[in-house]
This record gives C-alpha cells, structure tokens and sequence, in this order.
C-alpha cells in the first residue's frame, strides 16, 4: 500500500498513453502518491523519476491504493487488463473513452467484484491536462458517492462535472458533445472549400468563421426547449421555410466553387422532409425526431 | 429628391418584408430620410406613420435617393423590380442574400447602367437590425469607394464589413458562413437526438453543449494554418488516427441510441478515405482536399 504522507489520495493509474502520461504528471504535480502500470514497461521510466512508483504487475498496482484509474485504448482493454484483478473494496475510475452501453456493462462488472464505479468522458487534448482555466473538464456518472469522496482528487486533472448515477450518462454527453463537435468541423471544412481557392485571406476568414459558430452555437437552447415544450415554434427568428430556401443558395454556391455538397445535402434534406410534411413555421427540432430510429 | 435636412444620407429602399422593413425601422430611428417602394404596397403603411416617404412607382423610389437600397427576395427579384429603373449615378447596395455569381453579374449589370454596386450579405436576423451590440453584422463587398462613402450609413442597421473588391466575396463569405452553421445545428440536432430519449435535463445539457462548440470553434484556426503552409499536421492534438478511431465510438452510440448516423457518415467516410491515403498524423484538414471537384 501507498504511504500518504502527504495528505492526498493515493492514485493507481493503469495506462499511460497520451493522456494517461498527462494524468499522472498533474497528480504528482499536484503532489498525489501515484503508482504506475503500463502495458508497454517503457512509458513509466520517466515518470518514475518524476516521484512515482512503478507497479510490476497489474495486481501490485490494484493493491497499492484504493483509488483505481484507467485510461486505456479502449473498453476492451480495460477487460483485459482487470479481467483477474481483485477489485474487492476498490474504487475504480474509468477514464477510457466508450459507448453509454459499455459503461453500463463495466459499471454491472465492477459491482459484481465489490468496487465501485465511475465512468470518466475526458473533454479535453492531453496539453490542457493539469492546466487550471484551460476549459477542459471530465463528465463523471455512476456512484455519486464515489464522486464526493474523491471529488478534490478528480478535480486534479481537469475541472470534474457530475452527470448522473446512470454510470452511461458520462458516455451519453461526451459521445453527444463530440458528435456535435464532428458535425461542426464537417460544416468548417466546407466553409474552407468554399473559399480556399479564392483570394480571401484565410488568417481573417478563419475569426470571421469562428465568431460565427460561436455566436450562433447558442442555437442549442432553442432547440431544448422546443423539446421540452413540444411546442417547436417556439421563438424562431428564421423558419424552416426560409432555411429550406436558403439551402437552394448555399448548394448553388457549392456548385460555383465546384464543392461537393456530400456534408450539407443530409441535413438539407431532413430540413426539406419536415417542411414537406407541413412544419414552414418551426426551426431545424422536427430533424431530431426524423432521426430516431 | 428627397430633402435632407438631418445631414443624414437619404435613402431610397426597396424591399419590406421581414429584413427590408428592420433595415428601414433603423435608418428611419437614426433620423435618415427613407423613401420606401415595396411590390405589396400595404407593408409600407406603418412605415409611413414613422416617417418615411413611400413611392408609388419604383422609378419615384429610385429618384428620390442617390443611394439605392434593394432587400427582396431573391436575385431574380431583384432583376424584375430594377429591369427598367434609371440607374446611372446611383449608388446600388443590394443585401437580398445570393451567390457569389449572382452578386458578380449583378454588379457586371449595375456597372453597365452607370451605377456604383455593391453586394452585401447580411448576418443577423430581423430583431437584431438596429439594435446595438447585437453581434449582427453586414458582409458588403465591390465598389469600396462606394463603401466609404455611405460607411457610417450602412452602419446603422448592423456593423458593416468590407470584404473585398471583387463583388462576389460578400456572398461568398455569407454563404461559407451560413453553411458552417448548417453543419453545426445538424450536429446540434444529432447531439439532442442521442439524449432525448434518456432522463437528461436538456436546458442543463444545452449550455454544455452551446459552451463546448465555443470552446471548440477556435479548430477554424488550425485549418486556416494547414492550408496556408501546406502542412497539414502542423499543431495538431487529435491525429486522424484516434479521430476515425473515435468515430467508432460514436456510430456505436448512436446505433446505442437508435439514432441514425447519416448527419455524420458523410464526413466520417471522408476522414476514413484520408486516412487510408496515408495521412494518419493530420487533423481533418485533408477532407477539404477531397471535397474539390
Ligand atoms: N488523447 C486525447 O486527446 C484524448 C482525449 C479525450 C479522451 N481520450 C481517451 O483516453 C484514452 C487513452 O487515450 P490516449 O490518447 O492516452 O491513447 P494512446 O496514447 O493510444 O494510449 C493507449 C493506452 O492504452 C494501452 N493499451 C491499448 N491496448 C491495450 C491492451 N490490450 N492491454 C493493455 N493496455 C492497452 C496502451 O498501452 P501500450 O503503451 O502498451 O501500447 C496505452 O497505455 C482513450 O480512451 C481516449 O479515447 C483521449
Ligand atoms: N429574414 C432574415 O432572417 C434574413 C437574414 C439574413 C438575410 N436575409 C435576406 O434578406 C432578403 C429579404 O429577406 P426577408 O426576410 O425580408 O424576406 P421576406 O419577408 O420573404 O420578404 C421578401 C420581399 O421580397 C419581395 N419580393 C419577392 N418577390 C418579388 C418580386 N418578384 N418582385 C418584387 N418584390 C418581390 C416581397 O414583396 P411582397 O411584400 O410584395 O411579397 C418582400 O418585400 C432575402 O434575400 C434574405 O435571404 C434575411
């Protein structure tokens, strides 16, 4: 076991890729007992000499503290690498990323072995790690009581946000958060097509484009409330029978500059379907019932 | 002639729908004389209770001001209102949203009539007009003289940005703007349609979402760098790599969520086609590359 001189938690990660390596400099910056294992022995030498200890086994490093985190490639590996560990009485910290699916099924797993469980969703690049006001933070779910027990230690890395006992809800608001962020950078790159071939400075075009997104990404509280209230006409300043006209302009500007529409043409035609089927009146909600399957 | 007896430009607009009759309420509050035409002579009615001059012919409408104002529908509007209006002297700002090849033959055709123009793409909704500190602003690109001229005019309404001299760069701008956004609320209804079904408060889930795409928008940066230096792995946290590898994770989840992919795919299997190309250390810069046609 772990001597906690120092009054603070004593921490096993096991995994140190890219951001398991940020997590473990910032608790032992942060003056934490940290004890190491990495699948490949290498990556902890210089982690070691920074003050922490380094397990030889997947089993010693369970054992030396009470406080488990991993951060591995995939859920997969986290079965791998706990698949005979004696989690009995632990505290495990689940930083891989995965489905809500996936933490559900951990989190089941890890109360069968007498731990408890917390699923981490990391909202944020290794370089923002440990780094105070650097806006990145860690979606936690699953055992409240886990997450208020440990709370100041989880607040080391990254600013720690508590989402819900379903230990799947971290997943759920992670996965939707980079899916939105994905679309986002789909609708970035064609913005670039559009105008990469022009001579329009990209060192002020990219601001102008930021500016926007930022200003109008408060479009999401629209649609929550349409979904809230049902009611998804609810304050809208432009219609889908406007949107559905000015999609006419943004595919012939695409035409123009000759670029492929293929990211906008999904969109546009859910925006056209819902029109069709009578809704001139709302904003782009009725898209998220067309979704469901 | 209109008489100016502020020291404020006169204005003649033509145009009062929804946008048009915004623009003349500001111009008119900044004390302007606003000679107002509009095809539906009624909507002018209550413009001229505030104190505009309402033409009963566009010829009348053009005459009254040196500076000419068109907010209509559509380009082909525009072509129909002004086909037989004597256009030579006058200063010509056309803020009906178009393409850039519209705003170039539009300008090509202003130009013919002895006419100064210039296009301008408006980036703000009707209830933002007027209203300081709103973020709304106007894209305006052709005759800079013409620009300079009318500059603190055309600022009334909305700041006003001049974005070059080639006629088509407001369009241009406005339109890559626009679809930016477009990809980014599908993201936004994608995100919603993931958590809907689930006991997830969504006016809490809404402003994390609204604050990670801020957070995240600054990614048009990086993108602007790649293609200026031709190094499109200059500066980049999440490879290619981890992000098809992420993509994963997120079809899972949405398949998860009975959600369906296909806002996503189309970028997904852009990225996908990058890196099978070789580019594994890129961010998704390259997928520009591969919309070009
Ligand atoms: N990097 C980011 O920007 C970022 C951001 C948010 C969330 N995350 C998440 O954080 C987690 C780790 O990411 P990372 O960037 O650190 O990844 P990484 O650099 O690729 O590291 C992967 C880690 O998993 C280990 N591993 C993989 N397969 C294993 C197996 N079968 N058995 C044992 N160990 C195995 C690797 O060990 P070896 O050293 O032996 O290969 C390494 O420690 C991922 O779930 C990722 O989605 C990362
Ligand atoms: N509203 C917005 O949020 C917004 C934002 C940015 C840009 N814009 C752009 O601003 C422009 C005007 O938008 P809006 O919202 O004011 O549209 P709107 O409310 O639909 O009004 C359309 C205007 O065009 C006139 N018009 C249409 N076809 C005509 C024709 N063939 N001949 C003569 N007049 C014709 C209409 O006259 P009648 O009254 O006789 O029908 C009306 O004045 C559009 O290009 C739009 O894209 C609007």
């Amino acid at each position: 076991m772990n001597h906690d001189t120092s009054g603070k938690r004593p921490i096993t990660l096991l995994g140190l890729g890219d951001m398991g390596t940020a997590l473990a400099r910032a608790w032992l910056a942060a003056g934490h007992p940290v004890t190491l294992w990495n699948r490949t022995p290498g990556r902890a030498e210089p982690l070691a000499a920074e003050g922490a200890a380094v397990a030889a086994s997947v089993a010693d490093a369970v054992a030396a503290s009470d406080l488990v985190v991993t951060c591995l490639l995939d859920d997969a590996s986290v079965l791998a690498v706990l698949a005979d560990a004696d989690l009995a009485g632990k505290d495990l910290v689940d930083l891989t990323t995965g489905t809500p699916g996936q933490a559900r099924a951990r989190a089941a797993w890890a109360e069968e072995r007498g731990a408890r469980f917390l699923d981490g969703g990391i909202m944020a690049v290794p370089p923002m790690i440990g780094v105070a006001g650097s806006g990145g933070y860690v979606l936690y779910s699953g055992s409240r009581p886990l997450f208020e027990e440990h709370r100041a230690t989880l607040a080391v890395p990254a600013g720690a946000t508590f989402v819900g006992a379903d230990p799947g809800f971290a997943a759920l608001h992670d996965v939707a958060l980079l899916s939105a962020m994905t679309a986002m950078m789909a609708g970035i790159a064609h913005a670039f097509a559009l105008v990469r071939d022009e001579d329009v400075p990209l060192k002020d075009f990219a601001p102008m484009l930021t500016g926007w997104l930022t200003a109008m990404a408060g479009y999401a509280r629209g649609v929550a409330e349409h979904l809230e209230s049902g009611d998804y006409t609810r304050g809208v300043t432009s219609n889908l029978a406007m949107m559905v006209r000015g999609n006419a302009t943004l595919l012939r500007t695409a035409e123009e500059q000759r670029v492929s529409p293929e990211l906008l043409t999904p969109f546009m035609d859910l925006m056209r379907r819902r029109l069709d089927d009578g809704h001139a009146d709302e904003g782009t909600t009725g898209v998220v019932d067309l979704l469901a399957r």
